[in-house]
């Protein structure tokens, strides 16, 4: 999906909620677990959260931890997932949180497995580390996104991420800045595009104030924010100082929605929530748009 | 195992190699690949080098891309070699080169998945950018490793890695400053035992000369190197700056054995590699030890 569709979307739904589908076994209620053996219990209970969030939903972002932990059984229920999005809900965005990071020919491989034309994700998590190279190899898929860790929303993120380095500024900085050129010149992957079209970064939503920072290194790129809800940002902070001209935030929630109520209500519930979550984000992109 | 018995097995076999499996299907002799169909293939070929490479080897090192790009198949042929491993050579260290990185929860997930007691591997490799928080979920496990990326050997390592912070040091050094203490205290996941038993760092063998650096901040722990042989590190140069007391060394490699020959003779060739590094490593082990 480009970046154009993406927007679209968002304005057709007036909403830039993604939703976190980090289903985890032990959480889903008993009701789907009675009915669906092993990891069947998962793509049923993630069927019935989308069924009743697309409406107010542009983005789902699974995070692979929690099929792989599962086995073969989750990584097929998370396949499921994806071609059920796919097949009903084809504007939805779906991002696979994997947080890949590697280098050479294993970042090609990689970069095939979750971005190749056939493949059920819009885009793939990257951690930046060890630099260009982890991500070079993922902007080559035209309509396919890499999303790259810049300041998360973890308590140690502060351990290296808003470090100081020796021109003043926090790593986080130099990492948006670095990667905002990347794939780009006459050499680079990116042909006939830009980086604003391949790269979006992940900013958590618990330091909002940051986002008016980010904006002045990147302020075309789409965000995805974290942290919203549970662990405490605010969603009119985070589109007040990161909403752009289209929008350029997707913001997620999982545990908020996905877990909303643990009983046969969990799927009315989360509906609930995201449509909570989308009504304050229409009259937030009637009022910063 | 611990690393104790890591030590005793470098010891007993006078080498410290570790041997990237790293197996693209597309690079098995046709020997091998006419025989097995599919993945199956994949793991007749590492079998074959494994049975000729395990006089000369104290670690294997799958990296799981290799493994994931092929789906299922090529899971459950990473599986069915590591268990082949454990059988036949259970004095081998075994590697998941995963470069994992998340956090709270979803890292408790991965921690688990590689590093429980029944698991077939002794260690996990990590992404440290979001800090301390993706690291912590793994120290909890007696005799298991988490190995930490401090220093790669790639071009771009540059972009991040080196960068110099405001105290001065590049960010690598504050990586092994930091992540030496986790999982310690009170209140750490390290009981009765200590961090140097838990933890090794990846630093990469093209910069033989900053090994000497690291031994100042990591005396005695173990050290993951990549990059000798086909990245152009020296041997010599990473066993003079940093072997310590109970060598503390595990240098990999990974094209440079496994696809040393492309014909039938593929598994011959690899030993006949292997026997060479470790020939030098043994009378490296007679000169630094």
């Amino acid at each position: 999906m480009n970046r154009q569709e993406l927007f679209e979307q968002i304005r057709a739904k007036r909403s830039f909620l993604c939703v976190g589908l980090d289903t985890d076994y032990t959480k889903i209620p008993d009701c789907i677990r009675s009915r669906f053996p092993g990891s069947k219990a998962i793509n049923a209970f993630n069927r019935r959260i989308i069924d009743a969030t697309a409406p107010y939903v542009v983005a789902y972002k699974p995070n692979l931890a929690f099929y792989e932990a599962f086995g073969g059984g989750g990584v097929a229920a998370l396949l499921a997932t994806c071609q059920y999005i796919r097949s009903n809900y084809p504007e939805i965005f779906i991002i696979a949180d994997a947080k890949r990071g590697d280098i050479g020919n294993t970042s090609a491989l990689y970069a095939e497995a979750f971005l190749r034309e056939d493949s059920v994700f819009d885009a793939v998590t990257l951690a930046p580390y060890m630099g260009r190279d982890t991500v070079d190899p993922f902007l080559k898929y035209e309509d396919k996104w890499a999303v790259i860790l810049a300041l998360t929303s973890n308590p140690s993120a502060d351990d290296f991420e808003t470090l100081k380095l020796a021109n003043g500024d926090p790593l986080w900085k130099e990492v948006l800045r670095k990667a905002k050129t990347w794939g780009c010149g006459p050499h680079g992957q990116i042909k006939n595009s830009t980086n604003e079209d391949r790269v979006m970064f992940v900013v958590g939503a618990t330091r909002a104030e940051t986002l008016k920072e980010v904006r002045e290194i990147v302020p075309d790129h789409f965000l995805l924010v974290p942290g919203v809800g549970a662990q405490g940002g605010s969603l009119e902070e985070v589109a007040r100082h990161g909403m752009n001209d289209r929008c350029g935030l997707l913001v997620n929630s999982s545990r908020g929605i996905i877990y909303a109520d643990p009983t046969e209500r969990f799927a009315t519930a989360a509906a609930e929530e995201a449509r909570k979550m989308a009504t304050e984000m229409s009259s937030l992109l009637d009022r910063y748009l």
